[in-house]
């Protein structure tokens, strides 16, 4: 199975890497908007070319993986590129999956193609967690925790702050609101009950430290309904420290069965990874994987995680799976 | 979606109380071996049939739920009812699974029908869980413990022990085990480190407790590769304290992404059950009506948890569940 990347980032080289520790698939090769020559890729051996091209590619590409933002890239590039190829993304948008979905679904069903949108571990992984889980135990309740983990989107917030030079934001689970919930207690919490701001700003010099502190504490969205620690370092510290992308979580659902809801069950889902990235990537090949097998039996438009049976994930063969799997 | 029990153990009434709980299926009856008048059900409502009429109610039944033993019900009855009913069971000796599958499919196949073999949580849940991680993680390993949580079998043969009246038996992870997996050490774990066995057993007057406690802990294959604890107890405290059927368990893949492997990651999938057949009943139910939709679309033969997509799972529409659970 040939498998191209379309916009290579850190979740590019992700699927680079991940397309390698698959003896199934073959990477074709990277598509950029940036001038191909330019841009150097983590394997030697990977081809790079214009993003402008690829309809040149068509026959040469079993599935693309499209790795751009979901804020403007994906609601544009999927379904664009779903008119030509087997395409998978991980839009993350929540609350906008539907209309992704729509626009989608509608480009892959007239391109006799398959799309399959919002893979990763959340939206993703997380989401076929719920979903078991809510199918087993329909008296119940759900939750999702994310961390320890980077939130890039908090980190740039803090860098857009004046003074700042660099900054890393971690986001926390509040371990008393895990533990409260394995219990089966079944809290109502609130967004500060559930998670900390963890933060490591390097501070310009001669920055106003107390100013930078107030302001990270005080932004509304990103800070302001959390309890939120900032800690300044130095860039060396924060290069050393801090380059890593790690990340995680928890998806917990807890419900009752029997008599009177008598029996109490804990289901819990948990993802502690060294790589945000690299995982999602690794999800996506798998999915990439499944995409494929389901458009060569004739399936197509779009789908999510929640409509590929498991089976089509693996790369070994189904007697194999039943025999050493089940 | 009407739903029939076949076998009327704990199994069964754990699915006859699923089935209160699930808002889109309803229970046609419990058929059974014994004679139908002397079985008292849970719920008042639920009629009892004699399992040698289930032929007759053909057209009534969407899906059987078969609630037999591995070891000599289930390779018997699952494919003589497949041949009439779309039907789920929980078989769940895993070395026999191939030959089970063999024999359920053709009869399945031959009647146009759907069988869903070894649903549960291990084999069901548990396996699925090995599967997504597998196809994430190509390069990684597989841990599954299980407990705290009682088992039957080994209860049963501690009860067979002369001089016992009484016992149940727990097995319970080994912490420190746990502990290695999820740091990513990848350990290679012996029987004896992975798991221990607890043991509570009232002894009959009299008896001799010694050998009592030298017979259990020496018992080939079921005690004596385990750290086993015996604890004698009344009859009273066996029955205020250990009535319930708790279990649980936990599936592990460690495994690693990047180059040379540089970055690790943890997945894991966890269990906490006050009841053992309540669940697994709740499982069943779920696959129950995936079956039921799978067959209406057409598809027949025996199918595993592996193949079916989640969204059949589960009661809510698609629509609602990529609006709300993705």
């Amino acid at each position: 199975m040939k498998i191209a990347i379309y916009g290579y980032g850190n979740l590019g080289r992700g699927v680079e890497l991940a397309v390698a520790q698959n003896p199934d698939t073959e990477l074709f090769g990277v598509f950029t908007r940036r001038a191909p020559e330019t841009v150097k890729t983590v394997l030697d051996s990977t081809k790079v070319y214009a993003a402008s091209d690829i309809t040149r590619y068509k026959s040469d590409i079993d599935v693309l993986v499209i790795c751009g933002g979901s804020a403007t890239d994906l609601p544009k590039m999927t379904p664009a590129l779903a008119a030509d190829f087997n395409v998978i993304d991980s839009f993350d948008t929540h609350a906008d999956i539907p209309k992704h979905y729509a626009a989608v679904d509608a480009a892959a069903k007239q391109a006799g193609k398959i799309a399959v949108i919002s893979v990763g571990w959340d939206p993703g992984m997380f989401s076929l967690n719920r979903l078991y889980a809510n199918a087993i135990l329909p008296d119940g309740k759900d939750y999702t925790f994310w961390g320890k983990g980077v939130s890039q989107g908090h980190s740039d917030a803090i860098r857009r702050i004046e003074g700042v030079a660099d900054a890393r934001q971690y986001t926390c689970p509040v371990q008393a609101a895990l533990d409260s919930v394995r219990a089966g207690e079944n809290p109502d919490l609130t967004t500060r009950e559930k998670h900390t701001r963890l933060c490591y700003v390097v501070a310009k010099e001669g920055a106003d430290k107390a100013r930078i502190e107030r302001e990270i504490k005080t932004m509304p969205k990103y800070f302001s309904d959390y309890d939120t620690t900032v800690n300044f370092i130095t860039q060396e510290e924060l290069d050393r420290d801090h380059k890593g992308i790690p990340h995680g979580g928890f998806v917990i659902r807890t419900g009752q069965t029997g008599i009177n809801g008598a029996h109490k069950h804990v289901i819990e889902y948990s993802l502690k990874l060294d790589s945000n990235p690299e995982f999602t990537a690794s999800v996506l090949v798998a999915f990439a994987r499944a995409a494929y097998r389901m458009n060569t039996r004739g399936e197509t438009g779009c789908k999510t995680a929640f409509d590929v049976a498991p089976v089509d994930l693996c790369a070994m063969n189904r007697d194999e799976i039943i025999a050493h799997m089940l």
